[in-house]
């Protein structure tokens, strides 16, 4: 490859852009995670971690992958042939759909056209029409990363509660948390699941669980076999700060930083700043003369716009000279989008120039790639970003 | 806890020391796990790995611990209610057999004192008896961490074969890879299993399978459910130097490192080193007055070094003595030899100095805790070292 | 101070941003700077900054700043009372220009306006009349931090020889060396001036001279008392990769790495991308209506570009706007500029898109503190980086 | 070389071992020097500073070594031709007072046999003699890193005050301070001299002055001839937290670390650490049968020892066999030192097991080498340390 001066742009809506301080924090000599200054630092992370979740329950955090706290929500609270209802709300959701078929559980899909969120009345009425609660687990994906699309997990949670229906109600936030506002408590998640690398801004590495006391009932009945996953002798090591196997300590170390500096801004400082970087993107991409796959706007990702090429424009070649040009990653559009849309994150630890930086590269692609498309994208955004800048300060003076 | 100068000793058996070549290789920018970069990172790993395994056919790399990879190895290869063979080695093969039961498998345990290695010929009898062929797997741990027991697993393989049971052979290696000789092919090891943070000198977080063609044979059949532990996936996507779901992209930058640094001093040449100390270490504890649990020679782990104390004395009061007055963590005993046992862990990247820094605070612990000891047993490591070193650096000078 | 999320743009002319590349070079274990491994990294940084000051002569290499490397260059060579002819071409001119004065020396400054290089029919002028040789150097900024102009040295060199005057010629090349062209010994330069933070990438701690066989002539009988800065025990220690006092070890890992990083990137491509850069930037600066500070094309700096504020804005204000809305640092103007320019960096590791989010600051920065002036800077630079990235790439890929 | 595992032992006095957190502090990005955040830094470490040297007066640090640090203390506050006092204490001192030669000051040499500290009564004798009060500045290295010895400065003082003599005193504690006591302001020292390799635990590149309001009033009128080193123009930018040219900004971040690391530990507790080890490491030598060069007991370094070979023997030999068989590096006898002794440095981040570690790599490489001497050097120093380590710890819970 040739070389290459300056940082490579990761605007891949996760990994984000891991911050020096959180790569620094994980520098360090690996400590005995049996001694006595481990303790401290596994209460700290477990107690930091209810704090992102908004939650009063325990937080469960694996060495593994979001995959594998997916993974560990199902065999947790569910048994073989147990029925779950899921939303097609896109590639993830439809990832998180063939696991459960593969851990021999029954599924049931709302089909979903990869624009909308889940669609909150239909799981009621699905619901509704289990009265002999054969559904034990709804499966709805916070926010999908591989549309830019959120849902409404207080809507859903209202729908389910409307219809007095028991099933648990299990939430991936892998790329919401951290950067979008998620409320565990408030909104009734039974399982909260979420991975390092995206809104906490460390690299990939850990999965984790936030568990409600009706899904821990739920787990000592679960026939799923389960052991790496299990919660119980978690949470028993975990009233102590230890855990029951190696914890992935590093990274850990890493997770504490992160936590320190999501708080130091302040959690709806962070969801303000995305929310501003998702309205300049979108503004860019509106004055291009492109569409967002997102359709309705209170359901636009604050993580990542998701860009409809041109019809009969490829956009894995618009990502390929992106890369070579501009030494910028975007994500690729998965599944049925795939060549169809990109995909430019906007999350974790980044700023008004480096957003900047990260459309011109787009625009730029654009230009080279000989895609049409109309200037004045990043201007827009410029104009955008400039004006609501001067609000943004004028608060924190205020404040 | 009271100020510390200069560097922890952190001499448990696992997490060894982590050198900074590894932690600066870690501590880079994440990159795209999905870009063109990555595949070649993926790629030099997963062939790198290969070769500290000795085997040609596939490693498989997970986020997750040991354990997880423990459970890896079972839930591809078996069905619920399947029968497997474990040898009672220590408390490792203890927690494996607990594992086992809890994923619905049938489990015999040839018992064990805790003090020898597995017992190839029980084995050897056990199967012949198994004419039904009811048991799928021997587990076996090829290095007990609890005990600082070497097991024979090329005399299991020939127990095995003399039978002509077609069971699997799954090898806990965790402690072992990296420091002590493990050949999986010559040995015909079906699972091979490992993880990050022993003899590969990293973090915990990564967890390792070595898979033979047999055992992938049995995947295609086993029952177990199974969706991030699964091989089929891993291997589809390993073949282009990619990963199912997100690798530990910043674990992965330390293992190349790892195994660069492994290959450097070549693996014979680590395996003398560890022999070296451990030879030195024993000498030690023999000056001392006291006793390692190992009790065949042949047998003795070049790894760690498991202590009895005298009867009567508190191995973790002595092992808090250590760690307040000199800063030094040492391994706890575990299970049954909880309090009975203290283990020195003389692994990964170490050297003589360190070694006898680490002795130094062993004898200084038995004196400040009031165990009776013989002095001498620095002198004693001292006296094997100065002399074999001479030899060590001719042998060098001559290749 | 408001909590800032991402990365600094640390857009001065200098320091330059560290890449991590030289950063975790520098994050390693201090070395004995008398044992053998040091001979080796002594020898690699020595001779690697010969092919950067492209020189046959010694380079020496300082603990210290560039401003020590001028003092080194004037005690090395010249005595008390010696006459120098300098050159007004900006502010560190003028700095340099002082502190001749107080080491003693005669001075004579050509004035300058702060717009042009030196001027070098003037300086052969001065030293036609000079029948008496009593000026002993002519001093010479070859690219002015203060202003964005290089002055043409192999032009001085041309005016020096055409009269055949003896004068040694000290050429401080601190912002030029590492990002545009400068020959040594093609250009007879007695003695160049550089430190680490500009095109060496560094943090700042390093200064260096680059001496010819003529400079090493005149410090035999060079009257001005020296002892730390004496080339003498300095190439005698050098001459096996020491130094004669303690040199900043962990500062030569980082110079090591930097070393090798231009030449991967070849001189020729370093050169050509900071010319690039500069060409986006002033088109940039043009369609904001503004001017650039150098009057002359040929001289315009690659590294940095100094732009006038309109009548009656302050550049100051315009700076603390930046800094605090858009985490930005920019120059500041100095001396006789004060208030009246701001300065661009766009040197050392750097690539288009982080130029395009400093211009994007810049013009929002314009925006935010009521600057008059055009929008559509980075568009210009926008549309120029795209087309002439395509010839890059094209061109690279011939190669 | 051959492959090295572990960590190398620097067991030189000086670059001592510097610690991670020193270490990753550096690893940052590089800031602007005449921004808003780095008067924050600058003012920190420069308060931080006068508390390590325990004065009210300022303290100058500059890019430079230790021996920048000495011609600044010279040419700061003397003429061309002034006369100095200097103590032959060793081979520092000797140089010191080279150099005070080539700046063009007259030196008169108090002669010493390098095995005692500088001689109080030869000073004040020195100076009762001196009615014209030619001698404008008494120079004193307090503690010889070359030898292992300390001088009682307080004794200097005392001695020059009992004559009523005005001359400045100028001492180098560049091995002292930080790791024994030293009070500037008590002693009255005019100027303190150090750098950032030793009690200060950092990489090479920063040199000291602490600078009484006497020594400032001299330089006032001083007339060697001075720019990079001038403290005018230093505490000028000092007063609002800026450097007049480029600070070495990385080693800044690295010297707030470690001025928090020396507090949090607090002084007087480095200094009881450096001690207990200095005396476990002579009860070693005097085990070993060997002699240190030291001779008067309460002048022996807390820092260093330097040892005698017997007779015939070669100090530089046995440091090449423990450094090739061992991989630690020792300091090596300088001057009229060479060859007959070697040094153990014993000072900076640094514990019991470390420096037991080191002691073995001392008694194994005297055997490797053949050199005659008794067994038994570690055992003494483990039997002081283990004692000893108990009554630390006692004193430090009734803390």
């Amino acid at each position: 490859m040739t070389y290459r001066s300056g940082r490579h742009f990761l605007q891949i809506p996760g990994p984000s852009n891991v911050p020096d301080r959180i790569l620094r924090a994980m520098d360090q000599p690996t400590m005995d995670h049996r001694g006595p200054e481990f303790a401290e630092l596994g209460k700290t992370v477990l107690y930091g971690m209810k704090r992102i979740f908004k939650t009063e329950n325990p937080v469960i955090i694996y060495p593994g992958s979001g995959t594998g706290a997916w993974e560990a929500a199902l065999v947790n609270t569910l048994s073989a042939g147990d029925r779950v209802l899921m939303c097609e709300t896109g590639q993830f959701a439809t990832l998180w759909h063939g696991m459960a078929n593969k851990l021999g559980l029954e599924t049931e899909l709302i089909e979903g056209d990869w624009r909308h969120g889940a669609d909150a009345d239909a799981i009621g009425r699905r619901l509704s029409e289990d009265a002999g609660h054969e559904i034990k687990a709804v499966c709805v994906v916070h926010h999908e990363t591989s549309t830019g699309v959120t849902s409404d997990i207080a809507a859903v949670r209202r729908a389910i509660d409307s219809t007095g229906h028991p099933a648990l109600l299990l939430v991936d936030t892998i790329s919401g948390l951290g950067s979008v506002d998620f409320r565990t408590d408030e909104w009734g998640v039974d399982v909260a699941i979420t991975c390092s690398q995206k809104g906490l801004m460390m690299p990939p590495g850990l999965g984790f669980n936030a568990v409600s006391a009706k899904a821990l009932e739920a787990s000592k009945t679960a026939g799923l076999p389960r052991s790496y996953w299990g919660w119980d002798e978690m949470l028993q090591h975990n009233a102590k700060g230890y855990f029951p196997y190696s914890p992935a300590t590093n990274m850990l170390y890493g997770l504490k930083e992160a936590i320190v500096m999501l708080l130091e801004e302040g959690l709806d400082n962070v969801f303000a700043r995305h929310a501003r970087f998702s309205e300049a993107t979108r503004r860019a991409v509106r004055a291009w003369g492109l569409e967002v796959v997102s359709l309705v706007p209170s359901e636009h990702s604050n993580v990542l716009t998701a860009v409809l090429m041109p019809e009969g424009e490829s956009a894995d070649r618009l990502r390929e000279v992106i890369l070579e040009h501009f030494d910028m990653s975007l994500g690729t559009g998965l599944n049925k989008l795939q060549d169809r849309v990109f995909r430019i994150g906007h999350l974790g630890d980044f700023n008004d120039l480096t957003l900047l930086g990260t459309l011109a590269g787009v625009e730029m692609g654009l230009a080279c790639a000989g895609v049409p498309h109309n200037k004045g994208g990043v201007q827009a955004a410029i104009d955008y970003l400039a004006e609501s800048a001067v609000a943004v300060r004028t608060e924190e003076r205020a404040a």
